[in-house]
């Protein structure tokens, strides 16, 4: 019996094609991320279980991870999430390191779930993490870095939008505002999360099943679903407009708004699932009618790195799929048609395997990126080969292109023919490479 | 209790200095097998574990795979080789793809083993790939190409080695001119594999444990040890000469010579583990006194393709860790100075967050790399930071600076100040781009 061809479900091969889409949009970011200062680093797919059940969600962890145990007995599970390496990673270094530090890795991720438009079991992911900054020019600085990415991408400002909350006044009007207790405030903050994907009637009826019998006889229903309709700072109820999250909100809306960033709103629905977030959470979703939804996010995690035994540092960043964003992309239409690795297919005419090599070599040297077909078929199965591979040339070398040095060089897309030296072959055809500006 | 900061054994956390390397590294070997025509593929790193089954060594499957069942109930593994993977990819679209076909990739890659110097438990490994040319040009390429990609690093003719063998060879030679039986066969060559890495008197006494009574009567084993003290071709048995993979491995030698590699040789003793080599194999051994070893290698597998249910697909590749890689290139003082992925810190001197967002955009579009210190800690501490990130300039913009448009530029390594408009901070410290000029 033979073996499938299928990767494994939920999970891509990346044909030549694919690799290249992949390889286009990974250029990008790390073009974007770099122009701020950020570093790349890398830790191992695999981690010991537990740095995940610390702080991420217990879903997650429980049912979604690729968790098993090693040949020596070690609990292990393929990274679901970057946040906990990273963060194991500064806590390692505490000291050496200096600061800010702003790091990025774009790692590949797994998590156990159905495979659905968007989600998939597998995927990489840009992490992008600032650390050592405590105050609002953090925030700002990672939201301005999401921002950039997108319009570098070719995004309007009109196509997506920057929802942004905090999660200290999200605690605050749980427990303070409207009195629940710890447990029914994080149970709330899922369900306030799941919000837009469910019905408002389904909403109370789960929000009722969340209250005790005294809370269910006052007006604490009605005042959540009240605060969840608000949808400007301005809107909330007189006795929170002096908290201080108020204010910073505040701030760093107008900050957004004069670095450009006039699709930057406040939503206090927004929670965003991960437990590990303290300050500012925000999430860019696409408007696009045909895939409106949450994008990707990020937020304020100042409590992650002391889970490794070192002092606290504050820590802003966020995290974007290449799932999601390659939908964003073509949904958009931003995404170029983009050449193949491989400049021109050499057609080899006649016995001049051996011979040929020294002149193989001078246009590799020159920075021709070049296939080879030695194989004996037909000139014309050998050009139909060329052709449907996507390269866009051929060139063609015998006896006489040897000793005369000039090639025949075809243009596969327009038919056209052109005897050239080996010089302006490379003028012509080899890449060109432009300085990486930009970036806005 | 807090977790701990180390990364799971035998795996390396790459912070930025050393993810530095490795994106150096890699960039080279893309650079080199692009210039051959060679294209990026990939595929996950999770793979049903029964594409190991049926090619990988025995060794590997049973005690080295990460291998475990999901929570759908399905045996899964933990890459060892990508080498199932790529053959599964070009089974699962045999007939719309263009040959001779060229991939490369560079996978994450796990065996669970003592971790030990140069064999971690997991490493990176460029892939290299060609499908579709059964003769000899192709084993050429492959190894030109392996050759090509040491030369490019800069190391030296004298400071490797390239030693190649047929397996169609060596099967005769076990199986008619031995006499000995396929399992003998098979026990013999991962004992000729290991016969460097152990004593003449312990390779005598595992050959004769192999052998039957009948066999250790006559001459067997003093043929096997003359065999294997084989260094030409010419040294062989006369009755050997005339076998076919002997013409062939010769003019594999001329034709590898005459392209300019003279660090080639035979050597009679060389099997490699993998059960799926077909015919010609190699491998690259580091001469240097300090590391003299094996650093990697590949061969012709023909059959692996058509283990997918399809007509068969001749290939040559070979594979190249970045463990054994990097261990070459820095005890061959072959590493050049990595600067970091930022141009300069950016300290900003008084309130003036706000009004800057303009200016460092600016430098950004121009293709400047910078991170910004917003912090309010002191000038001199802010400087230290900088230097102790390892960029290499400070910018410092004040309120006169934004009005002024030039700015003080301080070179880290000499302590040198200058006064610069922002066109000339751009000429003098943004990256510069060639063209990919120099694959030898």
């Amino acid at each position: 019996m033979s073996l499938p061809t299928q990767p494994y479900r939920g999970a891509r091969d990346f044909y030549p094609e694919d690799k290249r889409v992949q390889k286009y949009m990974f250029s990008v970011l790390r073009r974007v991320v770099e122009s701020f200062g950020y570093q790349e680093y890398d830790a191992p797919i695999l981690e010991p279980i537990d740095i995940y059940i610390a702080k991420t969600s217990e879903e997650i962890v429980n049912e979604q991870t690729y968790s098993f145990t090693d040949r020596g007995g070690r609990s292990v599970t393929i990274r679901p999430d970057m946040t906990p390496s990273v963060s194991r990673m500064v806590a390692g270094r505490r000291q050496e390191l200096a600061y800010p530090l702003r790091w990025y890795s774009i790692p590949n991720l797994w998590r156990y779930e159905r495979p659905q438009a968007g989600r998939l079991r597998e995927h990489w992911q840009l992490n992008v993490d600032l650390f050592g900054v405590s105050d609002l020019p953090g925030d700002h600085e990672i939201i301005l870095v999401a921002d950039s990415i997108l319009r570098t991408f070719g995004a309007k400002r009109d196509s997506y939008e920057i929802r942004i909350n905090s999660r200290l006044l999200l605690n605050w009007l749980m427990l303070e505002y409207l009195r629940l207790e710890h447990s029914q405030a994080v149970s709330f903050m899922r369900l306030i999360d799941r919000s837009e994907k469910i019905s408002a009637k389904e909403f109370s009826s789960l929000a009722e099943s969340l209250l005790t019998p005294t809370q269910r006889e006052t007006d604490t229903l009605q005042r959540l679903v009240a605060l969840l309709k608000v949808k400007r700072l301005v809107e909330l109820p007189l006795v929170t407009q002096q908290h201080p999250a108020v204010g910073e909100l505040e701030k760093l809306i107008n900050l957004l708004q004069n670095s450009g960033i006039a699709n930057v709103t406040f939503d206090l629905s927004l929670a965003r699932g991960l437990d590990y977030y303290t300050n500012i959470v925000f999430e860019v979703f696409d408007k696009h009618p045909d895939n409106n939804r949450s994008m990707f996010g990020g937020g304020r995690y100042d409590g992650l790195v002391a889970e490794f035994g070192v002092d606290p540092v504050p820590t802003v960043g966020f995290g974007m799929g290449d799932v999601t964003l390659s939908n964003f992309l073509k949904i958009h239409k931003l995404l170029p048609e983009l050449a193949p690795e491989t400049d021109a297919v050499v057609i080899l005419i006649g016995d001049i395997y051996e011979t040929v090599q020294k002149t193989l070599a001078n246009f590799r040297e020159e920075g021709l990126r070049m296939a080879v077909d030695t194989t004996q078929r037909r000139l014309d199965s050998r050009i139909k080969s060329a052709a449907k591979s996507g390269v866009p040339y051929v060139i063609f070398i015998g006896h006489d292109e040897l000793t005369g040095r000039r090639f025949k060089l075809k243009d596969l897309a327009t038919g056209n023919e052109q005897e050239l030296s080996l010089e302006r072959i490379v003028a012509k055809i080899a890449p060109r490479h432009r300085p990486n500006r930009g970036v806005v």
